[in-house]
């Protein structure tokens, strides 16, 4: 199963838009997804379509219109000095440069100011672009909203269609078909003629061994059909919309380029393969997903507004705030989700952000709240509302599932990862259509005969945060009913602890059943080929233990309440323990464990409560499930998968352990040979060429010259090569023989018969980075992360500290030393082939960036 | 009233503490407040505090441990090198190097680490160091909501005191002493015969006339009194205890050292000023102020804990949390309250500090409900629960209420700094005890006749938001008794619209008078030498403009339910406006006009209701009133006092404008003399010195030599001087002809008759910030921000751009340009005197570093 896919994007191809392409060839049909409308603003970024984006580099520069001290005035007398088109953009898997980014839009803002007082339409264009902002969270909003109760009714509908068909009319779930009937009575709400099991409807019974087969069968058949179609839809048509989906969206936001990724074929194709996956029964979710398809549509909405389309650091903001409506519309959690995005997913994050993030999280949940898809008139299944306050001493119970979660955590995260690994370098990863299937069937086959797994994980947790009144049908609340307490008041009382009856030990029987398979089955379906979200499965897990540990409290409570630690608040005829906070508890503190979520997680578990008062059982599982947890191993699930795939993300928490210096990270090592440099003035082109062609940098640093290697600026091997093609096209004269200069004002010694100059210096940042050779890494790395650097030179001013290197002690040139250093830096894993899930044409990050380099490699498509 | 306070700190006194001393010299009676256990933390944290505080600045050196390529063994070779005691700390109204602070964190990190793998004391104390954090954030939210529990029950205490007194204890306050009477009864719960109005105390009745002007009499008398006594202990004790605090507290988590700020007087004064503040009627509030108490909390907490007493960065991650904390007890709002920590306060706020905030103020929340200051285990006064929805047609009254708060706070902003300007420049400022009194005596007098104004603040905010219940007694309720609909259920109709009575006609007369002198009195209140905060006198004007607002349209609605308008949801007996929810849309809006708060504040009023229903209305006003008030000017009040006191604040939120490069605003100017350097080797004692006396920089490049002016590093005046004066009395042989030697390996030309020379390698910063002449200011900006610099070098390193300098084309010194970008670069107030409210020996952050110098101005203490 090998296919080669992507052609290889080089550098000779880099003006025909090869890096656009996006050929996925599976068994042997060739799809091309690169027809115009096809591609997405993150896949089309390239520079056909930037090329008006006026003067990229312009304030890198120094030239923009108010530099007084800047050499502004130059561009208009040398028209040639404008940058090429492409100049400033970026290819695919590289990292953008946030600075320059930023710079760019601050000049685009500061242009469209100046121009605003000059004319009622430019004012008018001033204040619309002011607004573009909002109306995009709207709009994505909105979008992500509408989808996300598209996808929540239409997951309903086909889980349901595993068990049986509403006569009404196919299209009706068991609920809403159950809703029109009037012969439905409260206590068996679920039960009414129109809907028929598949017994019911092929054998006319539904009673039997016979029938019971039959059910079997059918449930097993559509979760079978639904996993292949699942997966056979994201081979087909859109390879990137497996998995959750967040590993790469942090990589994104970080600002890596993966084109394609939050495209329209990875939206819609996700949206679909996402139903169909949380149908199949499979043990996952829709929430990490949704994160995606609001991420998608937040990208290609950003294709309506220039302002967005042709800036990747602004992009990214908007990407920012579509990951908060993902949650949002996931757990009805704005807050939670903006928090979730400000925490967990985001990379910059700027204040704007935070209040736009806020308002399209509202939008959406509003607009999810309008489609009403569990006709509840709440925004997620699993709402609850607690009557009983929790008693003090109730905190060890708690802390005792927090530490479940946080073990779990670590137990899954190793699990897991060691099962993709395997995917990854075995045979295994060959056949991902079988696995699922396989996966799937084995899924079906386990999860029917169990009421527990049975139901969707939602409904599950559902269930189990539920608690129990006198009217509960559910299995969970099989209590023995008390005869009346004389003494209490009725209404109290109904909410009372009672012992457990035949029912609930039943029930908790299936209960450990259920939390066992869970447990296993969850970690080889995360990272198969179809979409799927981590947060449902963790939580029912999480939630099958607290309520398990509830009932156990509740009933021990119950027997003895004279325990000297029961007396307090347990008396008979009370209500002391509430087995449902439990399992809440439980599922915050496995989720906790999962992902290392902690503010963002607290605050979705409160929005879905309501109430102040559990808060702080939750903090106290959370934390303690965080540093169980981190005991193991510091990385959350994404971190662990971003890692696995060898993105190139450089962890903004982390801190950085080492205690090296620049000068010992730096490329060149000392024993390599020296730095390769490009002088101001005295190359031809064709020196330049065959410097550039020779080696495989990705940026060049310009100095004085090569005696004394003072450092004017840093050039980028892309600009280079797209400013020297276009000005052999366009400009005259320019051969192989004409002089580049970068400087301002050329020297006059080219006057002879010399052909005219070639001048490069609008393409030459003439501020990079730069740190001297004794700063300490951890600075450096700060550096990197709250700057978004891609590079960085060294420098080395002062010849003292050589002593040690047995350098004699002369003038040694200025900027010798001159390098740059690793850019994220750790994160970096040596081998990066074999990427799974999606295919890349990768360009490794190697530790240094002197050394990155575009190498195309011609991955395998191994989906 | 001019009082010359302050001692000037010079730097002959450093090493005598001079600069801990506060001495506050009013009316002639000199109070030294600085005997040792007075001195908090942060007014403490000098230098020989942090004498063992181990290397400082080893990292900066590249001597820590692992830096293989580091000159790390030099360190124990000559012990001579160790920094002298005192390098690495601050002066009083400096601003700290973040850079430096966190790499000395990072340093003792690693040290701790790396210990505790030797042996089991050494893990402990490494575990009890990880946890230090968390039981510093317990400890301040334990602390912190026990005085906001304190403060709120004396508040209310002393509120009611200015009306009568309770027979059974004078302690008792009005609500207490009728709940423990039995003649109460529910419709006249405020009656009862314990509590005894000040007339029927003294004459005996409290009907006609003379009883009414007794009560007034003896209500101004007692708002004086408190106002008095206020004022008076601000200005004996802690002149720092005046006002809001949150602009001080955002400048100093920005990196500038106000000592004594947030020191033990200023806590214990503000908090009982505090008191007497919010009880003498004046139009203030307790929130800004219990922010102020908060921090003052967590910085004295800080000096139990080496790591946070130790590290300025590390203090300010507590402040920050602190912050959220006084949020989280004034409003009961744990999320909100770390929200407002993040938008409006904070500089520094790493992911940690979130989680860390967020246990803290949830601490402090719950010690304030279990000390249950208000009786109805709420968590603050006005929690409000709304039952009827809101329609979208009412957003437009919404909307008008936001403008309205707009409109309002950029006018009280604007109103305000005339007015504290004025305060500032005119003699007004010099009677700041007779502005107070005049102040509270007309607040006083105007008040009492009208009872919305004579309740406080936040009970008329909690009257104003309240919704009407058929049983309410309130004037506000004052609608005509309908007579029971038959065909509607009882239970709705409750809350149905009514037409409005003559109770209420009065109501809405005392509440439009109120509006407006509320508007007024604030403007002159906030700023005055008493604690005060803004929050609720911002809200009782939104929370009055909404409820007359929202009467208007309930009337409007009943009275033209057939309007197309109101057709839909305004049927007879419905109930289709809640004039509460009106109340509470103004109340965000004017606070938002004011504060210009966004996220935070939203989810505060969020957190008081508890809907995620009513978030939308919220948002709107708020955003409107955003957009509003930004129209008129951008800063907010905040902001708007920080520039007004000259305080150095960089705002991160603040967009550069400017067009400029490094080479534009950095100092020297091109006309000035050229930049003072330091060599490296070849200077004497006695030359540096000199050197050091003649300038008032307080930093010096160090460079190779005078010829080639290439950079080694940096050093800063204090350091320098400390170290000097260190090994003149220490070491032996160091006279004024020693050399001094930055390099590594001193030259071997000393070997003959010289005196040795002094080594200061260990206090030179090898990795000092540089950028290129041509960076444009709005990235250097940036990197001042996001790093948290004290200084940047500019380079200049290529000659070509010196052409338009006229600058012949020889080889200039490489490092020639060499100087220094300007820090904080457009907060700078050209004049910096006449700091009102606090005394500060100021540190002019003139616009260049290279200038900055610590002028110790004999400032006027003008309280």
């Amino acid at each position: 199963m090998d296919n080669t896919g992507y052609r290889t994007g080089s550098f000779e191809g880099l003006h025909h838009s090869s890096d656009d392409d996006e050929l996925v060839d599976i068994a042997g049909a060739t799809l091309d997804f690169s027809s115009t409308e096809d591609v997405p603003p993150l896949s089309s970024g390239s520079y056909e379509e930037q090329t008006d984006s006026g003067r990229p580099s312009s304030s890198m520069n120094g030239s923009g219109p108010g530099g007084s001290g800047g050499p502004g005035g130059s561009r208009c007398v040398d028209p040639l000095e404008d940058p090429a088109p492409g100049v400033g953009t970026y290819e695919d898997f590289n990292t953008i440069d946030w600075v320059r980014e930023k710079s760019k839009d601050r000049d685009r803002h500061r242009e469209i100011t100046s121009k605003s007082r000059q004319s009622t339409m430019a004012f008018l264009s001033s204040v619309s672009d002011a607004f573009s902002g909002w109306l995009l969270m709207l709009l994505v909003g909105l979008m992500s909203g509408a989808l996300a109760g598209g996808i929540d009714i239409s997951a309903h509908w086909l889980t349901d269609m595993k068990e049986g068909v509403c006569l009404n009319g196919f299209w009706f779930n068991h609920e809403h078909c159950c809703w029109t009937s009037n012969e439905t009575t409260f206590q068996e709400r679920d039960k009414c003629p129109q809907w028929k099991s598949w017994a019911e409807l092929m054998a006319g019974t539904n009673e039997g061994p016979f029938a019971y087969i039959l059910n079997y069968l059918m449930y097993m058949f559509w979760a079978l059909l639904f996993s292949f179609l699942a997966v056979i839809l994201v081979r087909a048509f859109a390879p990137y919309a497996c998995g959750s989906g967040i590993p790469e969206i942090k990589t994104i936001l970080s600002g890596f380029i993966i084109r394609g990724y939050l495209g329209k074929w990875t939206l819609i194709i996700k949206t679909i393969t996402l139903v169909l996956a949380v149908s199949s029964g499979l043990s996952l979710g829709k929430e990490g997903p949704l994160v995606h398809v609001a991420c998608c549509c937040a990208n290609i909405l950003c294709h309506l507004f220039t302002k967005y389309r042709k800036n990747e650091a602004k992009r990214r903001e908007v990407l920012s705030a579509a990951a908060a409506v993902g949650v949002s519309v996931a757990f009805g959690a704005p807050i939670g989700g903006v928090l979730f995005s400000l925490e967990e997913v985001s990379y910059y994050f700027p204040l704007k952000t935070l209040w736009r993030s806020f308002f399209a999280a509202l939008v959406a949940a509003f607009t999810l709240r309008s489609i009403n898809p569990f006709g509840n008139s709440r925004l997620v299944l699993f709402y609850v509302e607690f009557h009983a306050p929790w008693h003090l001493l109730e905190l060890a119970p708690f802390i005792l599932l927090g530490i479940f979660g946080g073990l779990w955590g670590a137990l899954f995260i190793k699990a897991n990862i060691a099962w993709c690994r395997r995917r990854k370098t075995t045979r295994l990863g060959h056949y991902p259509i079988v696995e699922v299937l396989v996966v799937a069937g084995f899924t079906a086959l386990v999860s029917f005969p169990n009421s527990y797994t049975r139901m969707s994980g939602a409904e599950l947790i559902s269930e189990l945060f539920n608690d129990c009144s006198l009217l509960d049908s559910s299995q969970l609340c099989g209590y023995k009913q008390q005869p009346a307490n004389l003494s209490e008041t009725g209404v109290g009382n109904t909410l009372a602890d009672r012992p457990a009856d035949q029912g609930l030990y039943t029930a908790l029987w299936q209960l450990s059943l259920a939390l066992l398979f869970k447990m296993m089955v969850t970690v080889v379906t995360f990272g198969m080929k179809v979409p799927s979200g981590l947060f449902i499965p963790s939580m029912a897990v999480g939630a099958i233990a607290g309520r398990l540990l509830g009932v156990g409290m509740e009933q021990l409570a119950y027997y003895n309440h004279d325990w000297f630690i029961f007396k307090g608040w347990c008396s008979p005829g009370a209500d002391c323990i509430t087995p449902g906070l439990y399992a809440m508890v439980g599922a915050a503190a496995c989720l906790g464990g999962v992902t290392r979520m902690t503010v963002s997680l607290v605050v979705i578990m409160f929005e879905l409560t309501g109430g102040l008062e559990y808060i702080v059982p939750l903090m106290a599982a959370t934390m303690t499930s965080k540093w169980v947890a981190d005991a193991f191993g510091r990385e959350g699930i994404y971190e662990a998968h971003i890692r696995l795939n060898g993105y190139p993300f450089l962890e903004p928490k982390e801190e950085f352990a080492h205690n090296s210096l620049a000068v010992d990270v730096m490329r060149p090592r000392r024993s390599d040979p020296a730095l390769t440099v490009l002088t101001q003035d005295g190359m031809t082109v064709g020196e330049v060429e065959s410097l550039v062609e020779s080696t495989h940098y990705s940026g060049f640093p310009v100095v004085v010259s090569q005696e004394s290697q003072r450092l004017v600026g840093f050039v980028l091997r892309r600009d280079l090569l797209i400013s020297i093609d276009n000005a052999r096209q366009r400009q005259e004269g320019v051969v192989s023989a004409s002089q580049v200069v970068f400087t301002e004002h050329a020297q006059s010694q080219h006057a002879d018969d010399a052909p005219p100059p070639m001048r490069l210096r609008s393409i030459l940042d003439l501020s990079p980075f730069t740190v001297t050779d004794h700063t300490p890494m951890d600075i450096t790395v700060d550096i990197f992360r709250k700057l978004g650097l891609r590079q960085c030179l060294v420098t080395h001013n002062g010849w003292s500290s050589l002593g040690r290197w047995d350098m004699p002690t002369t003038v040694s040139p200025c900027v010798s030393m001159l390098d740059c250093v690793s850019m994220r830096l750790h994160t970096v894993s040596p081998s990066v082939s074999m990427l799974d899930c999606v295919s890349m044409r990768l360009h490794t990050v190697s530790p240094c960036v002197s050394m990155l380099d575009c190498v195309s490699m011609r991955l395998h498509v191994r989906l």
